[in-house]
């Protein structure tokens, strides 16, 4: 069995490397953290100083990472990953980071003679605690097919979503339309409450009709309407904000740089961060409902 | 049996009064257009030469007209409904206005005796043909369970949203987060083509994930995706935009009334104002999409 | 010298009836509030009872009203300024309301036989009091020269602006730009300000360069720039947020009903409604620039 | 005299470096475009193959380059200028980037012994041509004074904006101001022709009243309104609208850096990427007016 490198033991990385380790592999883990390391070794890890060393002892290395910048330094570094990889080596990133910069570093791992995927995760701390993730998978088919079992340990979906960079836009436009849609059914969920329409018949009516949507039926923002929701425990736990105001500031990068408009997600991504600059980034995203009603916390 | 005055016969009320016809009902009906008013009377309803008339006669009387403007003015005017009304007599308004025009009417309604519901609908000319309509009900349980049974012969789902007007923000807060999620969604497919992933891998990304919505999994605006979707058609048929823009443009006004904020809804508004200006209002409402499509209709 | 009837003693109409006193002329007042109509009787004005009593009375009749709902019921309610009207009577409505409310009012006047201009000002209570407002005059060429005199008893500058409805459209075109501007000129200085450039430095760039507008080199937003304007009192006096609001509205409900996008100033209203609704709608347009600022007022 | 290095020979930079020798500096030109380097040549210019021999060569550097990666690659690269300054070389870059980029060069500057300043400019090509540019100047009081005669040989107006960074603040922030005003004034100009008001009577009001802005008073969207304007000759010359798309983009990407809400901004940036995607870049940025206007250029 292939030996397995880590890099970026985080609050998902770290979950994700002990899965790894409780599906049997061999892996060897790396981080600027020495207690993330030292939490890994403690759970049977080997360790490496430098991800050139990873690479240099790994048939598979996997990255995550938490933005563009690390994904260059990481790979591209001067004891980064490419420095240290043999022609034979498989390589996957699970940061969320821009399509563009995922194409960059995969075409700079193609160039020595490296097999490359980018492969975003969603179902946040929880799914990667509990190996549940989704993994949005952008390789060609028989890399797809060679990594997909790695994967397997780590999360339960694991899609295949085209070539290089397309797990990357796949994610981002995912998390474009969620902004959207949890800003709409928060405007639509206040204006309704001020109309004096009772709460949960209102989000019966969207969860049945053409309103219909994950924002609504599953994670809806408003107080009461779906117990187990960050709303019914103040926010708290979840997607945080200032994680969604990041991915649409990569979905605006990403039109900017096709020059492709995204009005709505515009709009999107700076109302969480007035949301941020007032004091909130750090609730969960569904809590922008309360920018819509004063009084609460997110208002002054 | 009652007998059951119908008022406003254009593309839905047409249909919806047939349908009463076929379920048995005496129907007494009035339209400003003659051709209309002929066409029912041939299927064997009665006519009536004003809205007072139509009161004088029925029991019941339902309505279905495109504005504000004209239900206060068949409700409130010299020759309209309340001028005719017994004091037993229901009303039903099923035309989709803003709230506050619904409860001013109904507050007139009652202070002659009468009882009122607003029942909007959802489900185009295709549903109020089939008979499937949805009805988002504003009434007190007695009279909703009163006239449940009369909806029934035009529509499946008989939804009780609370108190006189809550069938009005059930209706625009659902439309609300449609407009807007089917923006979003335009966006996303937009932006993810551009940056080279397939449509349908895109959408089922979409479908399966936190982006999920009606406007994707059911209506997806990108061609190719979901082949009895407008988008399958050129557009053709289904949900106009300019009704969209009319329903933005209610909840958008509710919200002034309100005073409360309903900034995504307001870009929505525009878009679609947008789209029309340009001289696509009579599209679908999903043709949106070739906003943010160079060399599509819709686009210079 | 014709007798001027004076209808709306509000904060702007009551020192602008109190000019018409100073100028030399005979004035009937009539308002709903006793208090105020009782302050111009004591400054030597006539009272009337009602609109009609006041056209009955005066070859010239002056009104200043809250909003569109108020000016229809003053001029054409039962005891209104039409049902009193000879024929040679001329009208002057100063109030800001839509354009074609406007209109419909100058058309009903037609039909009696009178002349009626529209003529919204500008210049805030403070120009009222001074006789120092901006008349923006809908009339045509020969009803302007004839009212021209009585307006300079109240103001400064009388501008033409063409037709009937035609000083409402070029008040709210021009508060639209301002209301857009004065957000701005706010995003501006409070992202040059976290940036780092000093507020008076990047001012004086913007005054001198193409980014110069009255709301930066006259009214700047930012605390310190201008002494004597309201960001240098608290924000204090001047012109207030929720009449900015008003005038957002009314530009956004003529976009509506003329079908033309305005995109920047739907969201401009939607700011000012969410600047309004965290409670600060009092407060001088100006402190909009709050909702940007953490930890300022406006901001939680 | 201190021999002048010029590097970056575009539309820009080809007539500063031009002007210098008008001045009667000494002139080392160097850019990757031979014709450009051909054409200095023949006006008296020395040429250098790099970025590297001009700062070996010259006791002053000016940069004029299209974005912030080729200012990047310009100073910081194994050919670039601080690989060949000397500690006492005064470094000038002129071309417009986003602040913190022009920090980091300015800090690599430092570290080599090197004064630098930022100094964007504002005056287009015909300003560039005729040696009438503003400079934003961002350097501390000695170096200021230093470089000022220097930039005076290229432009009229020699700002000083304050420290290193400064004059980049200024630049996008007045042209955040700009594109927003301009479209502010486009709506408006739009909406009053929609409403019937004549446009230079609406600009006339706008040019006298608190709307008052250089997008109106100086450089109309509206054509007929200004002769001389872009406007009056169907939107040829002036600042083409990519290239404030450019502005709007850097000035957004700053307030994601700095963690600033540019809500106006954004909607801005993204209504000049429709018009762009729509085929229109290419002109004027007051084209942005047939965004607004069904039928006109910009629109279906």
């Amino acid at each position: 069995m292939t030996t397995i490198g880590f890099i970026g033991l985080g609050n998902m990385g770290a979950p994700m490397a002990h899965n790894l380790r409780r599906a049997g592999h061999d892996v060897v883990v790396c981080d600027v953290n020495p207690r993330a390391v030292a939490e890994l070794e403690a759970a049977g890890a080997q360790t490496a100083a430098s991800p050139r060393e990873v690479a240099e002892r790994c048939g598979i290395v996997i990255t995550m990472l938490p933005a563009s910048v690390h994904v260059r330094a990481v790979y591209l570094g001067d004891t980064g990953v490419l420095a240290g990889v043999k022609p034979e080596t498989i390589l996957i990133d699970s940061s969320t980071i821009d399509p563009q910069t995922a194409r960059d570093v995969i075409a700079a791992a193609h160039a020595k003679g490296c097999q490359m995927a980018d492969a975003p995760v969603s179902g946040g701390t929880g799914g990667a605690q509990a190996g549940t993730l989704t993994f949005m998978v952008g390789a060609d088919d028989a890399l797809f097919e060679r990594i997909k079992p790695v994967l397997a340990g780590m999360g339960r979906n694991i899609v295949h979503c085209g070539g290089p960079g397309n797990g990357q836009v796949a994610k981002i436009c995912n998390n474009l339309v969620l902004g959207i849609s949890m800003i709409g059914v928060a405007e639509a969920m206040a204006l309704g409450d001020k109309l004096g329409i009772d709460a949960k018949v209102l989000a019966g009516v969207l969860n049945t009709s053409t309103g219909r949507c994950w924002s609504s039926d599953t994670y809806n923002p408003w107080p009461g309407v779906i117990e187990t929701a960050p709303a019914g425990r103040g926010y708290t736990g979840g997607f945080g904000s200032d994680l969604m105001l990041k991915d649409l500031g990569l979905a605006n990068e990403a039109g900017k740089a096709a020059k492709q408009p995204v009005l709505m997600g515009a709009l999107a991504q700076q109302l969480y961060q007035l949301f941020s600059t007032q004091g909130h980034g750090g609730l969960d995203f569904s809590a922008i409902v309360n920018l819509y009603r004063a009084g609460e916390s997110g208002n002054a």
